[in-house]
């Protein structure tokens, strides 16, 4: 009774965040969820060695989408890298999961 | 060393939440982790075109389960599924993870 | 164009966030996420049957790190297991992720 389907995980800045839900939206998703998200590093998105600052926060975006057909889920992940990525290191991954109802998706 | 697990993740609106970790502790899990989380979408909670207001605040929730056992997984989740997603469109799905120390999920 | 990654995910308490972040930087990964956490169970923090107050704040972290390389994250998880969890519950997981730029993780 699950099916397989793929979620795709995007973190990003708070400002790049419509630009990317804009992407999912005209991609075809059915939805995506929002978590606040802080970070570090090279694929992250505070280039400064003041760590203290860095992690007291979370002034990033984490937003997860769950596509029924990954063919939908890559596609909306290289819209997102070509458009939105190409200015700065954001991060970007894909995950296999199991739904339950998916018509949903 | 590491150990094949089942994770449950319950995306749901707040007043929700109660009754989704009563069914988690009820099935035998051994605890769960909660994430603030927002959304859109068919398969999320707000029906609304007003996408400014959405995606200011992390009103919804996202529960985290690990279980060892698939099975227990799936058990929590059809629970879930039948008590709390009837009346609206929750969402709901499961991931495969490893985990170091089996005997603490 | 997708690539194999892993990913570890640790939930822990806010005062042992420096410690587990320290040894994710030793450990060479090229940065990690941070979203806060609340949680309940005998794998979390709050050792206390006051569900109430467990679940109306987030107290706890939760570091996600995705590694090119499966042994490093191994070996990361494997410290952190050594020096920060020997005296409370907190949990750490592994997930199969796929990866658009290998040369970021």
């Amino acid at each position: 009774m699950f099916h397989q389907a793929t979620k795709l995980i995007v973190i990003t800045e708070n400002f790049k965040r419509r630009a990317v839900c804009d992407i999912i939206d005209a991609g075809g998703a059915t939805g995506y969820t929002l978590v606040p998200a802080g970070g570090k590093g090279l694929h992250h998105f505070h280039a400064t060695s003041d760590k203290a600052s860095l992690v007291d926060d979370f002034a990033n975006i984490k937003i997860e989408v769950v596509c029924r057909e990954r063919a939908r889920a890559e596609k909306i992940a290289l819209r997102i890298l070509a458009e939105c990525f190409h200015d700065y290191p954001g991060i970007m991954y894909l995950e296999n999961v199991e739904v339950l109802r998916p018509e949903h998706f």
